[in-house]
């Protein structure tokens, strides 16, 4: 496999983004070409061994950093490691490629200036990949589209569970729309509009609509809904679970038995901090373009580059695009 | 003051509620008025002390059950314990109502059946209270209107503001949209149209759009959205606080020294518990109709009823409903 990484993607470029492209290549012996600032890039690549790591590096005048304006730099900075970066797979000169940069700089160059729509594709859609009780659940859209219509939400659950079942390899995954009630009928109109397409695509395994109670629990594999209610839905979860970690860390503090009982305990919040954790989870993909495209969490270190790396590899080998493709013309 | 408890609304109906209503014409020597099956009711009132208490009872000769369809329900069930409580409040014959039934059938019969709207408002809003990091929010809609217009969410903002204000005592509330990102121009149509119309009015302390993370960590007092978003947003701190405390008590539990850690640390659990469990920091009001009403969990215990009708006090006594009026009648 041939993977791009945008060298001058996260927080703290190049120096995570580099390091994560160097532990993947010795993983996997896959290529990895890292796209950026020339002299930058090969001053940190000199800092690891990377003797005998099909390492190489393509050369982008431009970054599109985190405070830029979206759809601005993506019209402006043409020669951005993104533009750069993403025309490598356009033009087949990669199979996939993984950014930590900014998410919505991301999504108007794939959508408008690179990559671009796959034929019949309405709406790209940001999915990502969180943790349930039992194991984890595909969310789409998480952010790219604030205001949808149903014919939106019928592709993305289309893309979400091809997704879940060609890459994370789950048998017919069921697939539900968040909603603000379980019962048949709730919902606000999008919801209410959307519901009875999904019931009548039978390649889909649609089981209606899922309130967040049992999304969690784990009887969920694919949740869909706008990119608004998405977007909200998962910076609750994040806030919430800091939030309850924060008061817990305080109460304990607070009193000396429960003090030693919480270093005890220690191990156990270390482990629920892990399985809780989005960035241990993986990236966001952008689902709906003509190439695999994982965008990591801008505070992303090493490893979470890497990580991000596997499921460009598991999304690329599992042929995403090419199901989606075919989707989309029979649709 | 004077105020109706629907004896017929908890799950458990009439024990939490007669308990609770006992409670509480204990502690506040206000006149307190069970609506509801007379002999069911006043077998459950024997089976307390009411000597000297301002505790009576009126007959309702339906309930509406949780599981009744609520505009059903509400046109058809015309003695019930709702239409019975709520018109003693038109009446004028009381000040507040409050029940732990059927949400929907208390909307429905609230709006379409009995107190009405308030001249002016276009349409009645679910406020909840909630637990941030330094104390409490109001979040309005959390589930009266999935589909909203700017108009209701700015009405939805001052009428949520002066609760806030008057009976929680919040000086100058500090009032936000929930959205996506905390940035000016971001939301959805419905938010982008809305923030302008806020930013206009004088009289509220309108700061701009909210992310969950500043709502949680305790950096605004009012935040206002569509009651389909909304009640995503609730449900999902619901779950997600779940979520984390069972998956912390499953880890505890998985090793010898975190057992024993956590069984030190059991009374921080506890608090936590305590202080982030809805049901705790109290029940939703329906703001917008001509009396103080107010909504506690089904799955209510006495002490949960008894300070659903301290939340209903604190309403009447702040006169609430008078400045919401005043306020309609000036907008």
């Amino acid at each position: 496999m041939r993977i791009v990484v945008d060298a001058m993607g996260s927080d703290n470029y190049p120096e995570p983004d580099v390091a994560g492209a160097v532990m993947a290549a010795r993983e996997w012996a896959d290529e990895i070409i890292l796209v950026g600032d020339r002299r930058r890039v090969e001053t940190e690549l000199a800092k690891h061994d990377t003797a005998g790591l099909a390492l190489r590096v393509v050369h982008a005048g431009e970054v599109i950093e985190m405070t830029d304006k979206p759809s601005e730099s993506a019209r402006k900075k043409v020669d951005s490691s993104m533009h750069v970066g993403m025309n490598l797979v356009r033009d087949g000169e990669a199979d996939g490629f993984v950014t930590m940069g900014n998410t919505g700089g991301v999504l108007a160059v794939a959508t408008l200036h690179s990559l671009r729509r796959i034929p019949g594709i309405k709406r790209p859609v940001l999915a990502g990949i969180f943790p349930h009780a039992k194991g984890r659940f595909v969310s789409a859209d998480i952010g790219a589209n604030a205001d949808c219509k149903p014919e939106f939400l019928v592709q993305f659950a289309l893309m979400a569970s091809a997704y879940s079942e060609l890459a994370l390899g789950v048998e017919r995954p069921r697939v539900a729309l968040l909603s603000n009630g379980e019962e048949e009928g709730k919902g606000n109109t999008l919801i209410k509009e959307t519901a009875p397409r999904l019931a009548d695509l039978p390649m889909l395994n649609y089981v209606g609509n899922a309130e967040p109670k049992e999304i969690l629990r784990g009887d969920l594999d694919v949740v869909i809904q706008d990119g608004f209610t998405g977007n909200v839905f998962l910076k609750t979860m994040e806030a919430t679970a800091k939030m309850v970690s924060q008061l817990l860390r305080e109460e304990i503090m607070a009193g000396t038995l429960t003090k030693v009982g919480g270093l005890l305990a220690r191990p156990a919040f270390d482990r629920v901090k892990k399985k809780t954790d989005p960035s241990e989870v993986g990236g966001a993909l952008l689902l709906g373009v003509n190439g695999v495209v994982i965008i990591g969490h801008g505070r992303s270190d090493a490893v979470a580059v890497k990580n991000a790396i596997r499921q460009a590899r598991s999304a690329i080998a599992a042929n995403v695009i090419e199901a989606i493709r075919e989707g989309a013309a029979r649709v």
